[in-house]
């Protein structure tokens, strides 16, 4: 049975392990943490040694606070790890979620979810036995910019309602032999890793849930990137009151803009999902003006957000239930594209 | 029997009538005749009598050039008038081409052609049995910004080839009362008025047909405006090759781009359809190139590309058949949002 933890004490950061040691964690995860203000870097958890070691070095991490994945359940009586943050292909998500909720660690987990409803449930039912947190990895809910979106998308007062959301994320993606391309491994092809970024907006801006989703799949014939997942999907969700949202995913081509459509305004990101550099215009009365809102580390904005709730003792922006919703919504988008049908969502 | 002209006098300007004295005519083609070089203003026919002769007034026209619309068969006998411009109501543009085929003369028809295949099938009969060229009013055709976006789109060598289409066009349209919205003579909604750009220009960027298409259809309940026709359509365009195209038309939002994805560039016009100020910005190597092209008078160029057709006797790029495919795609179009289907289209 976990045990209880003891009152914070205050201004204390939290610890993390990081578990996975791939790109985004080296390139965007570790350089956040060392600026942030309610977490610091307390283990990894990895498979490669040596990679770890190096790691570690840079980042004054003590040697001790190497795990291996087999010794992962051992975070549970080191006293300086508090929260996982769970980095690995999308299919381990479940397990090494539940293995480090089973620690007594709160977890923190890379989108998507995991590659099926069922782990979401699975993952969520942990948390609530472990009596710890879980959230999922959407960190532009914690990014100024899609913030402020969402503001002039929901606030009706100034511009009048929204009527209309497009939304686009997409990549061009190289190694055709890397994990996200293998089913097994991502459980999908660009909706699963960005376009479910265009899923996220639509849903943050509309403020409300779907009721309805249309989905077409494609992919270039004979490209060797495409064999197990698809490269590219177009949704369309249907949301109360004729708001639509007409979606594009892709690993093709690179796609990142969020737009929202009111009767005679508009307002848009793009770059709207990139780690720096978004940018705001807002369209009204034939004008283009270019809002500027703050530029921060996304990974440590998010990390701190997720200190702060277990510190605080409230409730993350984007529990496993969240991660949970978009994960079904995903599940009808390949029904849809598959049936060519529209798939009704279950309120 | 028409009478087969005899061959022009070199340099001399096209007689043109126009028929319908609405918005479109007095704002854009009138102004955009009087700076043509080979097309002159020669007669008006109209039901306004009093705003005809105003108009005649302003443009320096003889009131003789100004006809009833049950008067349009004189036209045959009036040998300053060579070609006809049909500016009406969509469920009107039948009749009138017909009418004024069978009168001898040239029709440059309003888009969308007609509102049912049916229709456009019997134009161009009409023409055949004329012996009279028929174009239909595509004139982003003749515009530069989107002539040098199916440069881009068809060109492989610089940057790739095609893999996905964005296309957005829609405007928030006004007075509940006006004939756009009656579907008896708009035929439908923002589709076959606005969204038809979207759908020109997924097809012209392409290069080639679509096979299938998927659409959906929404309105803002209980808008007076959206009693009889659809205000949003969103539909998805498959292309031999996995190139794909998403589309949105609208009658709630502003919304006016058109954008060709590669795997590692794009070039988007935003706007894509205004009557003036396009621009288009190339993504290429990280940076964003605005590129320059000229600035024309749309109508103008539309009217003289025809007039020199007529005199050279050479095709004109948008001739009757364009305008049959595009209403066929778009019945596929409404048939796919009633089943809720994807619907293939014939090549």
């Amino acid at each position: 049975m976990p045990q209880f933890p003891l009152p914070e004490i205050p201004g204390k950061k939290l610890g993390w392990a990081i578990v996975g040691l791939g790109r985004l964690a080296v390139s965007q995860i570790l350089p956040g943490l060392v600026e942030a203000k309610r977490s610091r870097l307390a283990a990894f958890v990895s498979g490669s040694p040596d990679k770890a070691k190096r790691l570690a070095q840079v980042y004054g991490l003590p040697e001790k606070g190497i795990y291996r994945y087999q010794d992962m359940e051992r975070l549970a009586s080191d006293p300086a790890v508090d929260v996982v943050y769970v980095v690995l292909p999308n299919s381990m998500h479940a397990e090494y979620t539940i293995r480090a909720l089973k620690a007594g660690k709160h977890v923190l987990c890379e989108k998507p979810m995991a590659n099926t409803p069922r782990e979401c449930e699975e993952m969520i039912a942990a948390a609530k036995t472990a009596n710890r947190k879980l959230s999922i990895g959407y960190r532009l809910h914690y990014e100024p910019y899609n913030q402020a979106l969402v503001k002039i998308a929901r606030d009706t007062a100034e511009m009048g309602p929204t009527r209309l959301i497009l939304a686009e994320a997409g990549f061009s993606i190289g190694d055709p032999t890397q994990w996200r391309l293998r089913r097994a491994m991502a459980g999908g092809g660009s909706l699963m890793d960005i376009g479910i970024y265009a899923l996220q907006a639509a849903r943050y801006l509309a403020g409300t849930e779907p009721t309805e989703v249309n989905a077409q799949v494609s992919s270039t014939p004979n490209d060797p990137r495409f064999t197990e997942v698809e490269e590219n999907v177009t949704f369309q969700l249907r949301f109360p009151g004729a708001l639509v949202a007409n979606c594009t995913s892709s690993y093709g081509v690179g796609v990142n803009r969020f737009r929202v459509c009111k009767p005679n305004a508009a307002a848009e990101l793009d770059p709207a999902l990139s780690y720096s550099g978004l940018r705001m215009r807002v369209f009204r009365n034939g004008g283009i003006e270019e809002r500027q809102h703050p530029a921060i580390d996304q990974f440590q904005t998010e990390m701190d957000h997720f200190s702060g709730c277990i510190q605080d003792g409230t409730d993350t922006a984007t529990p496993g239930e969240e991660g949970l919703r978009d994960l079904r919504i995903m599940m009808a988008i390949y029904e849809s594209a598959r049936s060519g049908k529209p798939v009704a969502l279950p309120s």
